[in-house]
């Protein structure tokens, strides 16, 4: 893993930094409370999520839906990208699926920085169940807007 | 777009099958009624999925999930693979975020047939907000397993 | 197809534009004379370029290299992004292998333009054989840098 | 990384058998020599190739062509993928373009594998410059089809 420098002063503020950044985005982010998503572990390009497989996240064949384990995915992307406090929005992401899950199953979405150079990075997700095994591959391209993301929710809530 | 030989006697039972596929489909979906998707056309080797972007698909940028653009475009590739009445799965898919989505902006996701080879398929999906401005592309992957897709789920729930 | 609007006065001189930068592009390109590209057709986001397989193209299982087939779709992709005489380069590309192509036979790439937004596009190029086969599908991210394709490449050649 | 099991009585003979596989390909694959590869290292499940660019191999920018970084990661995957001697080939690949690579540099791509599930798997490749600069990552999926790449090889070279 890659990690970049931020500009923090040394790494346990980073880390301090990428935590609040989490909690500011998990306040406001509706689909990961839709999907019951609980940020594990957060640090400067790093992000584990979890996720317990629900009845209505399943396809007619009784499995999770791809989209929702691409809403996983995408969701420990989130907050590892942004996990500088800077705006970053996702533009192109890729996804492996690899075995089924099931519902009931507890999962978990790992992501990792593989690049960061200027505005882009590139980040990879490994969706895992309860036993380790890999239920999905996910590869996600990242562009960096303008804007810090504290600052713009709190402006947002105060709106 | 390359429609598929699918040994129906004409295009007219092609077309009703593709039909009594996709409502079969669509009872047993859970996540699409999570989402409040809707099935607006179906034809071998195509779908066409409409979604109005609830508050509760928002993310903490307050415009939808790219994880909901997802499901969606997700969805329509589903229903036009499973078109043939073969029971069929997405092994990978690959999706460009092209402009953001409101709250309250109705979305359709228009899936094409673009190979079939086999057991393996290749179907795009696009995604256009209601003034016809391109939101995402996806490319999706499929594999035929065993099975039809009416008589797996008439099995299912008489079980 | 989505053609972009070029600011050209009319179609007419769009198109000669598109092939004057092509041919620009083609003196100069090594990499499409070391496998004896030729540019078949260039319009506004459109090429079309053929390749026959050499046996100096073969992997060890004697079928033309992945990474050929590749060079061959990412070079109609090239031509094609870059037909507005803006300089454009790849950002990212993905490809499917459908089927595999024998020394000897004579392919063809499509390229066609999916999206323009600003300075990010979206093009789709296609791989067949003689008979109409489909060869390889790939999918090609662009991005627009800065300066024309013919005034950067003629400063070039006369340092 | 998930090395698989690959039935080899100890992990001696399994590098052996994956360092004779490399040979035995290297020695048919037309496209390396072109381009000049050289493996410089292979055990099951992972590879590294370098190769230094050359001017044919430029395209029009006087960059390193898309295409060949492309053909250099495959190549690193296609040993990988192929080092437990069972025949293997790519279904799919994606990469991702992040810095120039200019003429004369030599480049490293490294190949590991991520996941190996009965017949597929999934497999990333870094490229790097002599710095250790990334230039670009690429995924590829593999299938597993019959036959055993020595004696395949051996059988063709008899013929």
């Amino acid at each position: 893993m890659n990690h970049h420098d931020t500009g923090a002063a040394d790494p346990a503020s980073a880390d301090a930094l990428a935590e609040q950044t989490a909690e500011a985005m998990f306040r406001r982010d509706a689909a990961s409370h839709l999907l019951g998503l609980r940020v594990i572990a957060v640090r400067p390009g790093y992000a584990r999520v979890a996720m317990v497989v629900g009845a209505e996240m399943a396809n007619s064949h009784r499995i999770c839906h791809g989209g929702i384990l691409f809403t996983l995915a995408d969701s420990a992307f989130a907050y590892a990208c942004n996990s500088y406090n800077k705006n970053t929005v996702a533009s192109a992401c890729q996804i492996d699926f690899l075995a089924p899950a099931q519902i009931g199953e507890r999962l978990e979405a790992e992501c990792e920085e593989r690049s960061l150079t200027g505005r882009t990075g590139v980040y990879d997700t490994t969706i895992r169940d309860a036993s380790g095994k890999v239920i999905a591959l996910f590869r996600g391209k990242s562009y960096r807007v303008t804007g810090e993301v504290i600052a713009a929710l709190e402006a947002d809530g105060s709106a």
